[in-house]
């Protein structure tokens, strides 16, 4: 393995590089996913405990990682921040090829107030990670106010179609950062159809890291081993949208829900009204439809297939085939 | 094991009972903790899917199981549905001692439509089951507006302080019971403090069930190894509020969250509030932090002690000191 | 579900039978794998602890399940007891339309005694079982000997090629029926190329059955979630040679070590050399292999073909492919 | 984390430390365990596959990690290549502190060959590392015998009580090692009590590394969920015998298996008989059963309260009393 420690402009944050062996013998390993780890503390320091244990753990798995030591302090802005965590993904990108990552497989994984920094890296930032890790991550403005930062925005309401697909998980018993940040979060993801996981579990205090005796700092609450399946599950979630170095295939359900695809009656209504085309068609020739789904948003997930199969005789075969075809062209 | 069918009053639905034999060797068991198995269907009729094989999994970890057949039917009212599952929890607290369950130990087990049944039995029933656990439940009204039903209650805005803790468990790929019905009820729960777990995974059609080749009636996409990890998870969870036959301790911490207890520096101020001597002693000695609390909510969860920790000039010791003695004696 | 109590002839031996209701709903379970439970007690009485837990176990998992209360007694020869598991293996296969069970997908569940009494059906018994799940379970004679029965066989000396595949499961803190039980019967299924599993825990008394809470009987000893993996490991053994209900395939390696399959250059020496005509090829064209293998029996699990990429010199390419056609007559 | 490659006297084998960094943040990893890594490769090489990526693997939970490259080659005999690991155990020994480890507290986990070259080590040397893990390893004298090294003893035949505790694990589906080798091993320590897991899985071929993807080479067949499993057993086994960093205690179990402890009539007559004093208290007192364990060495593991429990009428309770307090002074 090496170790490089990398000096990023324009605030000098530290991004060490973990970079395992290549080997004749694993060519499959050659281009690697990578994971951009960012630590919490607050945005006053950054956590050892959430910095290398999280990057071995990815390492584990198959991963190069990436611990990013971005500017923090009292008076630092968050957009410096910012800056760095930016700056970290240019630096790996373009680098990818040296750092035997693909460019395309980088997830940026936070905790606390780096989850909050990654959050904001798929939100707020032109040029986003691939997937997000968030660990009970701040993301409502509201969290910060008291810790002299009272401008802060809402993350959930930057959501966008663009925004990364992302792993989500909390604990009920973090009197910190109450689940709600996860919680609303997850509901725009939900409401732009962004794949994620979201994992709530009863017991634990703010800042469980991988919730393992490595990360405890010797203390017993912060060994679960319910709460410390969160690793392992999100390497599954990850798994799920890009698969695993050339022998486990994505979910085609989750690249189907994440890449468009083709219109049709299987498509759901919200994919479809987001293509102008499709959105079009259905304008035209099922204007009910249409205006059911402004007046309900929730249906938008069903396809044309499924309402059909609730009432198939206002939506007979034949006016389905034709409807069909024509959202095949657009 | 002895099965019974019960026909309860006033609708004759059909509970049956799986009653696990008594044994000399196995004291521990004499009393069990009590699954009430309500199944999904969409208020049409109750699938088999998620009725027998639930039940096992339950008694597999040492419960006595109960499966309702509710009263369905598209002209049923949903109030109809309901007296069957309050008249079931009514039958198993009178006769806890034949049926050999604790009283104090019924967990409402539903799917889908049986989610929504298990969700309005702990928010819109006097008498209340002791957990929650919802399998993809419908919880908002707006699902099932094109069934008909146009005027079915958030049953998340009936959350109260007395509503039971709750398990949810739901799959993003579920296009005709969206997740949002399992985001936004946690929410509710979150807000009144609620223990509770939340799983969204991201990928799993509507129904899954067990999520085992058992429950998945020969189809592939039924089966789902991630999925699957609820049946466990859920009964961690159980054990974390109940513990588990006189060898497993419930968690000191849910007891905590769940019970009240004491008054003190260490309780999140969203207790004290409750609780009315507390809250006129935060009132009377610090109305600027009832203030706090009032303009940002989030904050509620927080206790007096983080508080100073984060501005040890504005509490210093002796304050606090004095603040914990008024607190001791509410 | 039903109940049913049967009384088998010749010793009034009784087996519960556990049937899963049928459903429309699930026509992949309209027939079942079969788990036959033979709980433990030394020959003495039949352990509860051993009996109904295991069955809703395995009966969670898509099985339906049978529990033999097996005759014993100190008087009782123990070829009475097997009397009556034949007997009850003979009424499954009879029955198995009406019982809704596969024939061919019986296994026997047996915990200590009746561990002994599991793999003496499938070594003793001229109708055997199609599988073993073996925990803690006696399969040496001498274990017999301080309880009055000096002259049992030792099981393993029992393995023919006809012994079904088998799960094993042991504590070494068992001091009751030390862990040499369960090696040596495995060493004895390993000679004769039978699929097994064996899983053999550091820490854990006798009797753990599933060494949950539901089977501890309130002692904290007897619940190990190590050990407790046992339970699903055993159904992911029973998948890999069966299958499961129409969705998961068996794994071919097993199909082939168990199946014989046709001879060829991949296939084991020990394969070819329990197939006459292969023999006689080996005999003929390589009899200085043959001898090698008579010297080193270890080396009857390599093929001919990892044995050439050795010693590619002595053994060519055209020479192998000629001896492939002989073989592929055979 | 810092790498570190030192040059081991007097073959030159390369030794990479792998040593995470130092943090105030968790004074309870200022001293880890360490994982002695020996990858495979039939003495001719060090296979990659079974060096870094397993190295991480136990860095994610905790431990510092070495991975020797000790001496191989077709002439190189195999002392030579035990002369390596020797001089690394040595060294870490030596330089514990430095290395931030537990001196106490080394596993050798090797694979294959490095299997064969872990358990050497912990028979062979004088020198011994506290615990083994051996994956798919090399222990009869036989398996070499084809590879031109005719010579080499059965490693099982050299296991004495100061042979350290073994975690081994392996799969039936290996016909280049076959499944003999692990249960020969384990049953010598078996005789000897030292403490050991053993699993073996019916599916896999030899040289699966971890089973995850990250160790397949772009193969299916070297990843399996089932085999994966055994990297988190096996920590869970040297947490068993040593805790882990602080917050996981040792069982008491196996501390006392391993420890010797204080005589009495709860102790296993094997462990008795190894105490001279308690021998001949034993022999003494109760030459009868002295005897019978004699004829009957399975017995061994059982206590005289065990056995009395078993005939109440030979060892009334003043004779059981009167025996323990004479152990008791030994």
């Amino acid at each position: 393995m090496e170790i490089m420690n990398v000096q990023l402009a324009p605030n000098n944050a530290r991004l060490t590089c973990y970079l395992q062996d290549k080997s004749d013998a694993m060519p499959n390993v050659d281009i690697r996913p990578a994971a951009l780890v960012l630590p919490g503390g607050g945005y006053q320091y950054c956590s050892d405990r959430e910095a290398e244990p999280v990057a071995l753990a990815y390492m584990a798995e198959g991963f190069n990682a990436f611990v990013l030591r971005y500017t923090t302090g009292m008076d630092c802005p968050l957009d410096k921040s910012l800056q760095d965590a930016r700056a970290a993904l240019a630096y790996l990108r373009q680098n990818a090829a040296d750092l035997r990552i693909d460019p395309h497989m980088i997830a940026a994984v936070g905790f606390s107030a780096g989850g909050h920094l990654a959050a904001a890296l798929g939100t707020q930032s032109e040029e986003k990670p691939d997937a997000l890790v968030l660990g009970y991550a701040v993301t409502l403005g509201a969290t910060w106010a008291p810790m002299g930062r009272p401008s802060e925005p809402n993350l959930g309401d930057l959501v966008t179609d663009t925004t990364p697909p992302a792993f989500i998980f909390a604990t009920q018993g973090d009197t910190l950062v109450p689940v709600k940040n996860s919680l609303v979060f997850a509901d725009a993801l939900a409401d732009h159809d962004i794949p994620f996981a979201l994992h709530i579990f009863p017991v634990g205090e703010h800042g469980l890291s991988l919730a393992r005796p490595c990360t405890s700092k010797g203390d017993l609450s912060k060994v679960n081993s319910d709460v410390a399946r969160w690793l392992p599950m999100s390497i599954s979630f990850l798994q799920d949208i890009w698969g695993a170095l050339g022998v486990v295939s994505p979910r085609p359900e989750l690249r189907a829900q994440m890449g468009g695809g083709k219109a049709g009656l299987d498509v759901p209504f919200k994919r479809l009204l987001k293509n102008p085309g499709a959105a079009e068609v259905l304008q035209r020739r099922l204007p009910e439809v249409v205006g059911i789904l402004r007046q309900n948003p929730l249906l938008k997930g069903a396809s044309l297939r499924q309402l059909a199969g609730f009432m198939p005789d206002a939506y007979p075969e034949d006016l389905l085939r034709s409807i069909d075809e024509e959202l095949s062209k657009v």
